[in-house]
């Protein structure tokens, strides 16, 4: 088991994957009229990329044109004190090919905001990363 | 009630702070390397400001030295549909004043990296925004 300089399991490609097959909600981090923003946002890991919908129009579908974003999971127990988080860099890009916007209207992906018209946006996953705390760290 | 585009409550200063107040793990954004990343952290809302503890010379420590950074908490019912977000956008500042430090002692800040020296790090809160989602929204 690899451990990182704060005692905390490092957590391999595969793991970080599999973790966030398991998740539906998580937060992006972008820029936005030059400030960094974090915002909770529901998703779905479709192979090795995060989809989301966003409101058309809105801040969030603004900043999120070909940028690259931040995007975190986790899962805490603040009694057992053990716990996950994964965090991913990628470049997040409107899906508009009619196939793909077809196949992804069966997955499972909410929106907590219930007005709107929506895009759906991919975020890739090459600099994954993830960490776990156990009870014995 | 003030509701946004999207049809989410839009919750006050006082209220955004009452939330912080009740929370202790949120999700810090920053830029690390040209790019941006968010990772889970503990906290705690000491006045009008956010307090946490890093580990001294980590990539966070070294990305929060007087960086403005997003702070974001979360509680999601998936159940129930409902819940809140709290976003702040601030200056990261480390404290070194050593009656601040001996106050923040005192504080209930955890880290869940277990190892370390720790530099104790305030966040502003003049950029505070927050939503609800209701039921019946």
């Amino acid at each position: 088991m690899e451990v990182d300089r704060n005692g905390l399991e490092v957590l391999d490609r595969h793991e970080c994957l599999r973790l966030l097959a398991l998740a539906t909600l998580g937060r992006i981090g972008f820029t936005s009229g030059a400030l960094p923003t974090v915002l909770p946002i529901n998703f779905h890991l479709d192979g090795e990329r995060i989809l989301v919908r966003t409101g058309r129009g809105s801040k969030v579908d603004a900043a999120l044109q070909n940028a690259v974003v931040a995007f975190e999971v986790d899962d805490f127990d603040p009694i057992y004190h053990s716990g996950w988080s994964v965090t991913l860099t990628g470049v997040a890009t409107e899906v508009s090919d009619p196939a793909e916007l077809d196949a992804a209207r069966e997955k499972p992906i909410a929106r907590w905001a219930p007005a709107g018209d929506e895009a759906l946006v991919a975020i890739s996953t090459e600099l994954l990363s993830g960490r776990r705390i156990t009870p014995s760290s």
